[in-house]
């Protein structure tokens, strides 16, 4: 057999050690640090309190914008925004002036830490709750080679030729969950255990779906009961011998008013009503196909000119909006938040913590709320988030992290490196 | 005796523990991370890096703006810029529109930790290398109780009135040192390693200055020599069996270009060509009395407007030049930075890390830097600091730091509270 002890996986310019024990990665979406911070202090989360004790834990700084697309392609990659590409889930076409998905592999730059892996000899799991997550998570990744790839989403339609699993749905013992449930999210987790049981892959990335932080506050019982069914699962991950990291694609935050109605500033109106109709395009980069639970809105848009209005125009007629914390040139928002230029718009707008931005009224549909209050993410006080591992940090990654800002793209190479 | 174990001070809405051992709080003066991950990896820390492996080691948040009097005021009070109110080394008085330097006690909001420990029967020393922190160090403390406070600075006028102390070049064995030279902060911690020593106080804070990280960068052997002298005294400051706390107010960034000149936005002079003289003021409020490796410039400005022209106006001026990250109005600022309102100016404005901004070009003498590149502060990019503490965090603030971000202004909160 291979002697793999020091055997090291380069991926995207970071060396990985080879895992000693099976390396499970939990993306917890939507898991602001105020969920942890109030279920920890009320003593309800016996197992991350543990590893909180014995193992490390701290806050780190997530990507921009604060999304899910964004967010997963960094921790799966270990590179920032500006490298792997995926700075939203949409972006705007300025040849065609179309939006476009970007949850295609071929828009993902650089290879994923999965896929590198399997190359080198590694078995892999990757599972999502939704499936515009799965091809790029999936990028690179042979599954005939008895990885294993697959969403929630799908689950009844995983084949072994596209999925390298069939049958999950018999196999995990649990009926398909509804998209807006808290077992699509529960389901990968037991996925993820019964597979770590029976198969012990190498690597294995978890990523949940955020339906229930949408939705519930940190102090309403549905939360808590959402955050002990994750941590009796955490616990029973913990308990296979495995190094276990949990990390989030972005926080939480409530954007309503005291009368509990949306906090929102309708951009593209208040840019028509400026600049005329049709002059300036306002995207917003956390649409997906659903989206009941937060109507499209986010902290973040952008915005693009069809070239008769300069951005400092249009930075200047935003920048005065009460809501409104940041306008900046491309430039700028990219050297400060790390993203990829040619995909970036004119100008670039992040709201208050407690206001979100759409584009006009008349596109976003509210009535999926169902009297809810609006929490959503996608600004910078949306970007910081937990970084848990169940075993304590070696010698050098407590030196990193004494003299360098922790980063969620780094949870991996904590994981692998930074415990062995 | 009365029976201290229980007993709890607060100060400014926080409670202390009474410390059961000395509480040593040094504050690295331009202290950035980047010495610490060099010099660290270097292996020419010694005691640090036994404090990083065994104690408790992270970046965290320093106040904005990124100077000295601004964070020091938030260390010993324990509160951000918005409550203690010193937002800078100078604000703009807009009744007689003079700039107002702010080291006076009676600008400091709410009460220092030194002063309501010794209210609370504790011993209590401050030593500071720069007199112009040391009266808002020593608000509230009455040194005829045994509680000493002076400078390096005037440390040859030291009397028992006026410092607690008296003869202080013979009782640490040192010749006065230069202004600009790193005795000035050696000679702080000598002081106090022998105060340590023999009169046991119960919370000690020293305050260095930043003369050597202003001319010297990580890579040269001068900040190697200065960082293996501060190692050497941290350990015989932590073999006396207290608490040990290691921070900085702030970082320091190179800002200049290629040719070795600095990168320096003139602001002043952009602002009168574009609305005429007199109509704004641009405040650098990184000013002091000694300015000699920095030329008052640094990576945040204040610009008050006499009426005529809007902040939205500045703004949008400021907004596209070449080496701005921010231009904000004062609300934002305030809320983003957690400023006081009351003290702002109408526009602020932070700048690219290796760009600083200046009032006007005539207004700035940069002989002082003799051939040496431009090294300053005040900007976001400088704003995050090393926290390390000699002894392991317990178990409540291990959970806190799971799920909060952690700010400097908590130094002494975690020394006291977080490792008994």
């Amino acid at each position: 057999m291979e002697n793999v002890k020091n055997k090291m996986v380069n991926v995207n310019g970071i060396d990985y050690r080879w895992p000693e024990k099976p390396v499970v990665v939990v993306c917890i979406d939507g898991g602001d640090p105020e969920y942890l911070q109030q279920f920890v202090a009320e003593n309800e989360l016996p197992n991350i309190q543990r590893f909180i004790q014995d193992g490390f834990a701290m806050v780190a700084d997530g990507s921009m914008p604060s999304f899910t697309c964004p967010n997963n392609m960094s921790i799966i990659t270990g590179t920032p925004t500006s490298k792997h590409g995926i700075s939203g889930n949409y972006y705007l076409d300025t040849k065609t002036w179309e939006p476009v998905v970007m949850t295609g592999p071929e828009l993902l730059r650089g290879e994923t830490i999965l896929a590198r892996f399997a190359d080198a000899g590694a078995k892999v799991v990757s599972i999502t709750a939704k499936d515009k997550l799965r091809r790029q998570l999936g990028k690179g990744l042979d599954v005939s080679q008895g990885h294993v790839s697959f969403s929630t989403e799908f689950v009844d339609r995983c084949t072994i030729e596209e999925n390298g699993i069939e049958n999950v749905l018999d196999y995990v013992g649990m009926p398909k969950p509804d998209m807006y449930s808290m077992e699509l999210s529960l389901f990968v987790l037991e996925a993820g255990i019964k597979l770590l049981k029976e198969r012990r892959p190498n690597l294995m990335y978890l990523s949940l779906t955020d339906f229930v932080q949408h939705k519930w506050a940190p102090d309403e019982a549905e939360a808590l009961q959402f955050y002990r069914q994750l941590d009796n699962a955490f616990g029973r991950l913990a308990e296979q011998d495995i190094v276990l990291a949990l990390t989030a694609d972005h926080g939480m935050s409530d954007k309503s008013n005291d009368l509990g109605e949306p906090n929102v500033i309708w951009l593209q109106d208040i840019l028509d009503a400026k600049f005329g109709t049709g002059e300036v395009t306002v995207v917003c980069p956390i649409t997906d196909a659903f989206v009941a639970h937060h109507g499209a809105l986010g902290g973040f848009v952008r915005v693009w000119s069809k070239g008769n209005v300069s951005a400092q125009d249009i930075i200047s007629h935003i920048s005065v909006i009460d809501g409104v914390d940041l306008a900046l040139d491309k430039k700028t928002a990219c050297r400060m938040f790390d993203l990829p230029e040619d995909r970036e718009a004119d100008v670039v707008v992040v709201s208050r913590k407690d206001v979100c931005i759409g584009s006009s009224s008349s596109l976003h549909d509210l009535t999926g709320l169902q009297g809810h209050r609006l929490r959503t993410h996608g600004g910078l006080t949306e970007a910081r988030v937990p970084m848990i591992l169940n075993r304590p940090l070696n010698a050098a990654y407590k030196a990193r992290v004494a003299g360098e800002d922790l980063k969620s793209y780094q949870v991996f190479d904590f994981a692998i490196n930074g415990t062995q």
